[in-house]
């Protein structure tokens, strides 16, 4: 039962804006880069197309609190934890640390909440319970690897 | 007293993703697109380089939920909210709405946390009062206007 | 029959890169404002999936030259013409300029060439002549507008 | 004396557009990635702030030619070639190709012209020799390569 991963990422030239620092709005891009990689290690992938009917992902809440800046070239580790787990929904944490030399240290916190839906025959979509063959594959993190 | 601003925006192509909605992220795009609109209706530029120390506005807080998807060429209301108003930070809610023949419906409401900061000569950034030109402008909205 | 268009934008602080200037990247998503613009100043979407079957607008070719930096708040103004027009593809040229109090300066010139194509029953794409409604709408600009 | 680099990435949800595929802009986003990388494999960074005065690299000619689609999950090998190398001035070729089990498939080319330029006490721009510590160590792929 998997509860947590780990992704890395660096910061691209792309990535920053005329402050300098990593667009705020970037954290939210490597949230999901970070999810996305955590399906795929347990074998899905985010887009559940090959199910029938189609099983999707759309996020409900996001939010990001910010510690200290990223920079061009920085190396990003992004944390993923399940800090929940229902029938029908997911709430993610996220921890962003910047690795350096003399060790990491965290720059942001993120979390994201997302329900997974199916889309009947007219497109209509509507909350479902989340995949069988997932959700036996993971579990909320403990509470104490939270904090 | 300014405690309000509303933008106008269009959703284009390259904001939406293979979902066939706008991506996520790109709400926090629109979020800064509608301050500094507002910014500039005061007669101010987010980019307060003209000041000398230059006064910087990083973000510190920022979250959104989200009701409804937006889709491509919908006409998006983005109206800004000045929640909290503090000596050194500011606080805004965004209430995204779509455009319709009908009647305009609430999609989504973020909310952002900026402190305004001053570079020292080593580049080192502390918190400062917000400057005051900009200060005797705005207001906090009146709490019904909130909700 | 329409030849040319002129969209307005202003650069947003998203758009900038720690290089103080509009990333080289997001030309093209400007580029692409124009023509979906221009498409619906005929009365048109560039998702024409309304007809059956749908027509979809693949880029087979985009480049741009870039004289001049644009900046954050600068107003753009991208001029589209079209370059040529062949029975199943259209290239357009988009010429970038800076609105300025002193008058309007040249900052890139930008190509595209489009094809359009319908799926099939597979989702297997095939190029298809331009529908005929928007055909008959757009001509290629005289030669000396292009220079 | 390096003339060629391979960076690998994957396309991302946040790189997808309401078509499916990858939004054509990317690609010269990742065409830096790609570049950039190739100067931190030689020892360096494209943000050269550390010598005196700074050199940049703004881009003077970006072109990419579209032959495949780019999906969700794909992964892509960037092959990075140095087209032609001037006192002041480097073109790169990308040859963009997908990684099947079966083998690699070309889906893109792309071209890039950047200068160096330095910044004098006034913040004007002025082209200038490529630093000599890179220049030594690049140089142009032989042209068998390039097709």
């Amino acid at each position: 039962m998997a509860f947590e991963f780990t992704a890395l990422r660096r910061v691209e030239f792309s990535d920053t804006d005329m402050a300098g620092i990593m667009h705020y709005s970037n954290f939210f891009r490597f949230m999901e880069t970070a999810e996305h990689a955590f399906f795929r290690s347990l074998g899905f992938s985010i887009v559940m197309n090959h199910r029938e009917p189609a099983v999707g992902w759309p996020r409900v809440h996001a939010s990001c609190d910010y510690k200290r800046p990223l920079h061009f070239e920085d190396e990003v580790e992004i944390k993923l934890l399940i800090k929940e787990k229902r029938s029908k929904a997911l709430t993610y944490l996220f921890i962003f640390s910047k690795l350096q030399p003399a060790g990491k240290i965290e720059v942001a916190r993120g979390q994201l909440t997302v329900v997974s839906v199916m889309k009947d025959a007219s497109g209509k979509m509507t909350a479902c319970q989340i995949p069988a063959e997932l959700a036996e594959k993971i579990e909320a993190a403990p509470p104490e690897s939270l904090t």
